[in-house]
């Protein structure tokens, strides 16, 4: 096989965008042919995609505007993202055919991959390896850095997470609750508030839709006022949020997804509670705390293989589902984290 | 003169307010009588009031609202605030008549005090008593603690401080340039602009009020961006801060005069900088940092004795100044600290 031509159907970005994402901002292209071969002398190697995620950051790069911590997708090139890869050929000394890796990979059924220190190969275990993409990958991480490094936790804290049922959100709900935290999440449907309360062990949860009033839905909820508020969506929830924080209390600000609502032309109204409640609020990115990132694997797959957390995805099969999939993170379609099955391994 | 009935000219708060304060919402009330005397048993001191204090947070108390840090206004009562007194008479063991003290007082000639705890003895110095509701008080704690506490100061950071010729941002960038920060600061006349430059040692300076757009003047300031921004103002100019942020950027959200600019309706709508430049933006008060009041006097004092810092006071003449002193602090009217000096010592 190593050596062949064969078709590679990719997944093009067309051009860039404003607002929401639509599936017709992406193109499927097939008829593309590539050898499976990883040049000699390149340093590069050849894999196979078996898992591609799907996550709200990737919005950013669908923007003409440079200046964000991710540059901007090239208009009529292949999407990149994050996945798990199996090696088919390799000139690199440190993976060998057979081995996986994740890491940052191309939306098609093939990628050569010259940016290798952007993978990092997966050793085998007894877990999937699409949770490389999730708990495991770069969502897993944000949600472990962001609670410990940016909420400064206590145990009893009253915490608040939202798009809780998320890639992100649902495992910040379950380290909270190992933390000796109380947890209440919200989500847009009462199948994801089912989740909450039923799989991933959340004190509470509620349909944000189903709330006329948001403050009076977090006043039910939190009685005694929040903690932590863990904010993955911005605009009028984190403006609900900021009417119930406790003194001292912290707001983790992660929320790619709150793209457009926390820019929204509404604004934030209630940041003076900042000041007589004296609230840090905080914008982070697991990027700047990649040297936890051992330490957080560790800790992840010793608490999974426990049994003590488990992690809720949204598969869907086949490359040519990767638009409508990605699209669907901004309407809350994906119940978990999404995630495209490209090939079986 | 202890013993003595004399009459006592007050403040008197008349209601509660919404929005911005007016000198008619208190009055000038005469022919009260007290007696110089602090009744036996008691505890309490009785004080002749030298200076009083107009603070932008004592807004707060007009407003018929108990879930603030600081309790409202008694309609009908003396205004409280803070002030620099001398002891006529006590039942106190810590003062003895002639002793000057700082803290809680009331806008009146006299006042007899029980809550002794609220006031310290000021030690003679050389330095002006007033200073004590100003540099070595309230304010300059809070641009103390906030400074070193909340900001994180660096050598070299970039620091922007609005409303900057204030009670609280003139001793901010006076202590980030002794840091060694680069230091730029606004203000709404050209006189305050003038005195920050060529009385307070800022870099730089500007006038908010004459430029068109509050995004290109911080860009024209800051080409490099911006490390810490003291907020004494929130509203616009908090966003075109945001704007202009530099990666792990702090946003010290001080200003009570914002009150009502950061609950304006049209709201804040660049938070989402606080996620790509990982923004900590922190609410304050004071009085969670008392620990360190020793220390800051201490700090402060030297520096001040050095000639290493300068302080600018707003003085007004006579407690009837009192109401339009307090109201001229909204629409800047005061150049430095706003004091009352109700009586000489």
């Amino acid at each position: 096989m190593v050596g062949e031509m064969v078709e590679n159907k990719q997944v093009i970005f067309k051009g860039y965008i404003e607002g929401v994402p639509k599936e017709t901002d992406m193109e499927l292209k097939v008829g593309n042919m590539i050898k499976l071969e990883a040049p000699k002398g390149s340093g590069a190697f050849l894999v196979k995609n078996l898992y591609l995620s799907c996550d709200p950051y990737m919005r950013g790069r669908m923007r003409d505007f440079q200046g964000s911590y991710v540059p901007p997708f090239n208009p009529g090139s292949v999407i990149e993202g994050f996945g798990v890869s199996e090696v088919l050929d390799s000139d690199n000394p440190n993976l060998r055919p057979g081995d996986l890796v994740s890491g940052l990979t191309g939306w098609e059924e093939y990628s050569l991959i010259y940016k290798t220190e952007q993978l990092r190969k997966i050793e085998p275990d007894d877990i999937p390896f699409s949770y490389y993409v999730g708990l495991l990958g770069m969502p897993g991480f944000t949600a472990y850095a962001g609670f410990y490094e940016v909420c400064a936790p206590k145990k009893g804290d009253y915490v608040f997470v939202s798009a809780a049922s998320g890639a992100v959100g649902q495992l910040v709900g379950q380290l909270a609750k190992l933390h000796g935290c109380y947890v209440v999440g919200s989500a847009g449907t009462s199948e994801k508030v089912d989740i909450l309360k039923n799989k991933l062990g959340f004190d509470e949860a509620f349909n944000y839709k189903e709330e006329q009033d948001l403050d009076a839905a977090l006043k039910r909820y939190f009685p005694e006022g929040i903690d932590i508020y863990f904010d993955n969506v911005g605009g009028a929830m984190l403006d609900a949020a900021l009417l119930n924080m406790r003194i001292h209390g912290r707001i983790a600000v992660c929320g790619m997804v709150s793209q457009h609502s926390i820019s929204s032309p509404e604004g934030q109204h209630n940041l003076l509670a900042l000041i007589s409640r004296r609230i840090r609020m905080q914008g982070f990115l697991q990027s700047d705390y990649l040297h936890l990132f051992p330490r957080f694997l560790e800790n992840v797959i010793s608490l999974y293989k426990e049994g003590k957390i488990v992690y809720i995805e949204d598969m869907h099969e086949g490359l040519e589902s990767g638009p409508a999939a990605f699209v669907g993170l901004f309407s809350g379609k994906n119940v978990g984290k999404q995630v495209i099955r490209v090939a079986y391994h």
